[in-house]
């Protein structure tokens, strides 16, 4: 896993649930087809967040995507652990090791059901890709790692949110418009400073 | 909080937390104006899940929605327990007391969020009410009680996936279409009997 050691407590969930996803299913969506455990360059790392990617930029990268605010690294490792302690976060990166930084990220949100069976189903969130590493098909890379792993995690279903300019993007890695059924509405409230702890 | 006494660790959240929700900001909704507290009945009761819901009726009221399959009570109660140790699912149910059935319900899901000042979002997911109810804008009842408890929570913002027929319904209540970004893209994988316990 790169030549630093990392404790696996470190680790967001645990790293070998990101071994033999089932790229078969996918084949056609990559060329060259690359995955998540060969990602194309020896020195691209594809792995679960860690409480030190603080220091890494993952929170910087986010802000790419949108409004990210001043968030502490305090803040983050107490956001890191929330996360933990609850369980169904898979926030995973695209770590360039030469440099020590986060390049890539995507989440997969996983949320238990009463219906299909008492179910888990999947949400992708927050996806986001250094727009200097363009041209190595890492967008689908980290999107399909966390499509896969949800997948693997038994999920009968995975949805996304987007905007009109990204559907083709998803289109080509197996999502779907469902007809009549593709709507996602929204309800905006005054953002507070810190939100009230919900536990 | 009706006839029956009902232990706290029953519930699947505080029900304190429905107490005094912003109705005073939704009251151009609602005509006549109920609340979760003044449900406009005096035998409907708005109160978060409780574990003994199996059996007066909740699983059989998510099936007017979708596939639900053989949830045994046993079943029921596990995925129960799953939601109540991660924190973060608010399932409100309406209770018609005078026969002791769930009659309508809906979930709010919350997420913790790195971006938005490591800010909590929330999601409205499986809202029912039975048809024989109509009338009484307990759709919508169930809708703002959620939708409430989400921004008293501190939530930067509520989504949600719908039909086509559904967005007028959603619109009368806050829900806005987003231009340019309101598409939900999903892919289904096959449905296996049950999931692989994520934690």
């Amino acid at each position: 896993m790169g030549a630093r050691k990392v404790s696996s407590d470190e680790y967001l969930f645990d790293p070998d649930l990101l071994k033999n996803l089932d790229w078969g299913s996918v084949i056609n969506c990559l060329n060259p087809p690359i995955t998540n455990e060969t990602p194309g360059e020896p020195w691209l790392l594809v792995r679960p967040l860690c409480i030190s990617d603080y220091n890494k930029g993952y929170v910087q990268i986010l802000s790419q995507l949108t409004t990210v605010g001043n968030v502490s690294k305090t803040d983050f490792e107490r956001q890191f652990m929330n996360m933990r302690k609850a369980g169904g976060y898979y926030i995973t990166v695209i770590e360039d090791t030469r440099i020590n930084r986060i390049i890539g990220a995507s989440s997969l949100i996983t949320e238990f059901k009463i219906i299909h069976n008492c179910g888990i189903r999947g949400r992708l969130e927050d996806v986001v890709v250094n727009n200097t590493y363009r041209g190595k098909q890492l967008g689908k890379l980290i999107v399909l790692t966390v499509s896969l792993l949800a997948k693997k995690l038994g999920c009968y279903k995975m949805s996304l949110d987007c905007k009109d300019s990204l559907i083709p993007f998803y289109k080509s890695i197996g999502y779907k418009l469902e007809p009549g059924n593709a709507n996602s509405m929204i309800t905006r409230y005054e953002e507070t400073s810190k939100p009230v702890d919900p536990s």
